[in-house]
């Protein structure tokens, strides 16, 4: 029961990088003495200390930590990274016990943390809460176990399905609630992706407002150090020009392209060549290109040409939808573009697995059925 | 606090009711002497005693009602209907307080019965837990108070909106637990409302179907005595024939049409002639119509441009929607045509009441919002 107590408390700390760790996993990290906690902390950014350290760090007490109990949602590291391995900070601070939620799943590391502790005679308990610490890692551990990004399509409709009038107007469907939702979500991917073709039309900016995170998402963070999703744009028809306004924001924009263009690009501009397949950028290939990039988590908010291209791809792990209450009838926009559908048995089948009122709209998740 | 348990109780019973009462309203009744519960009963059909009667008739004892407490969903009636009067028997009963949910909202009664029984010198409470029995008689209250009746409309899709395939195929999109659920849906309807061109095209039955409807709703109704609700059908083209499926179900089938045509009909076959507007039946004169014949609650199952007349006519009293998880794309059938609307302001405007899962699917209630 303790156990519980601590690693919930662990998994919590962990929660706090969630805007800013990545390529890294979120890690949290409780010691226990005496049924007390003596020391805590997280990871907070690639490159800094991990969650093990900084929790080591606010013990002032000398030999405070011998015999104590570590508690930690993942697996302490074993290998020179960009810093030293955890294992042997946790082995000289005379740590006796070490309960970690779940295995790293990183090649490099992947169980040769918890050998190293226990060859130094240390206690280890492994799988404690395993299911909410996988939660906080979905993208990283996804990335380290197949190469390729978690990728969370979101999708704002009317009740009837309808994105915007036939016009084009489309601001706003959902309510302010929902669009602040958007932004939690933002913050917490390594990377938006939409298309060329969105950014020509509404040349939007697709950053993460600081102004709208609420203030229990703010705590950890502070405007100068939140980070800026990547911006990844496909855009195979080179529509992106450097006066769109995403160019400008902080943060890195990539174009996913088939040839270079000849425009002088700032420096937080990339242009990545990606492989085409019926005249269009190869959303499979892509993915393992992105994967390669380190990107963790990926956000898709586009269209219905590319949110359908991704549903078509089966590269959705994830579908967020937002549902105002209106109904704009069949002459506005639709969804998804799923023109080779059909028939209905060849319909893409989801799951249903959470549902939440936000101000007036309500939210779906949903993963795919591959039952 | 007692007050609470014996109206819930008598709101329990109601509810039995709810396949059959129509176009009475439904009403339960306990009656209890010295913390005893010692006869209740409820309203089964029109033209058959009231609760109040059928709790009296429970108690077998000569005069154990007197003294006793009164518990009924709605206000004892005072006019000589179908029945005679129930404050005339409870007066007689030597009754000596009455605890009503709510007023009786026909003409006839709407206070007379409360007056009568104070006059006989019985005590009144009323309004106790008047909301939830509101809500068993949504239509019965309208059309007392408005001359029309309560209409819900079904809708059934996936998540991006699509009712059928290009094909028109769509057998079947939802799951066979919300295919149930519809059943009782309709079982609560006193009428089902579809349109001459869904007749035309799948040659439905629309009934209820004893197999369906589960053990729970069964318990107090009879395959027998099961009520079809009358299947009105909009046909103003006059496309509905003799051998269409609706005509030889159980229960009657209303034709409305424009005008009459020279086929011989079974006489549990009507038609019934509404004036036409842009070349439509006019749903605004129909539910007037309907209204003036008794009818308290319409489910419209329909496809998208009766659904859509529908809602453009503001005649929706409240919408269920039944989502399946699956994605169909932009060539599928939309949901509801409202071809007028091409400014996201005027957009139908709702509100969400409930969301729950059904099997894989969910269902969500939404009523008019009017704000």
């Amino acid at each position: 029961m303790l156990d519980e107590v601590y690693m919930s408390r662990a998994l919590e700390l962990a929660k706090r990088g969630r805007f800013t760790t990545s390529p890294n996993p979120n890690v949290g990290c409780v010691i226990v003495k005496n049924n007390h906690i003596i020391g805590e902390g997280w990871h907070q950014r690639a490159g800094e200390d991990h969650a093990e350290i900084n929790a080591l760090k606010k013990i002032t007490v000398n030999k405070q930590a011998e015999g104590a109990t570590v508690y930690v949602t993942l697996e302490p590291c074993s290998h020179f990274g960009k810093v030293p391995p955890c294992c042997n900070a946790l082995i000289n601070a005379g740590i006796k016990r070490v309960v970690a939620a779940m295995t790293d799943p990183n090649p490099r590391v992947n169980g040769r943390g918890f050998h190293l502790l226990k060859q130094a005679g240390i206690e280890v308990k492994q799988g404690l809460m395993i299911n909410q610490a996988k939660m906080l890692n979905r993208g990283f551990i996804k990335r380290m176990k197949t190469g390729l990004p978690f990728i969370r399509l979101k999708l704002a409709m009317s009740i009837d399905g309808r994105t915007a009038m036939q016009t084009g107007e489309s601001k706003w469907i959902t309510s302010v609630t929902s669009r602040r939702d958007v932004q939690v979500m933002r913050a917490e991917s390594s990377a938006l992706l939409s298309s060329g073709m969105t950014i020509q039309t509404d040349n939007p900016s697709l950053t993460v407002r600081w102004k709208e995170l609420d203030e229990e998402n703010k705590k950890f963070l502070s405007e100068s150090t939140l980070r800026q999703p990547t911006r990844i744009i496909i855009d195979s028809k080179n529509l992106v020009t450097p006066e769109h306004h995403i160019i400008n924001q902080p943060g890195e924009t990539w174009l996913i392209r088939h040839i270079f263009d000849n425009n002088k690009w700032h420096n937080k501009v990339k242009q990545i060549i990606a492989p085409l397949k019926d005249g269009k950028i190869d959303i499979t290939s892509l993915i393992n290109i992105l994967g390669n990039l380190e990107i963790n988590d990926i956000l898709v908010e586009a269209g219905a040409k590319l949110s359908g291209s991704f549903i078509k791809a089966h590269a959705v792990d994830e579908i967020i939808i937002y549902i105002a209450p209106k109904i704009l009838g069949t002459t506005a926009r639709g969804l998804c573009e799923l023109n080779h559908l059909t028939e209905l048995k060849d319909a893409f089948k989801f799951k249903f697995t959470d549902m939440s009122q936000l101000g007036k709209d309500i939210r779906l998740t949903l993963l795919p059925d591959n039952d």
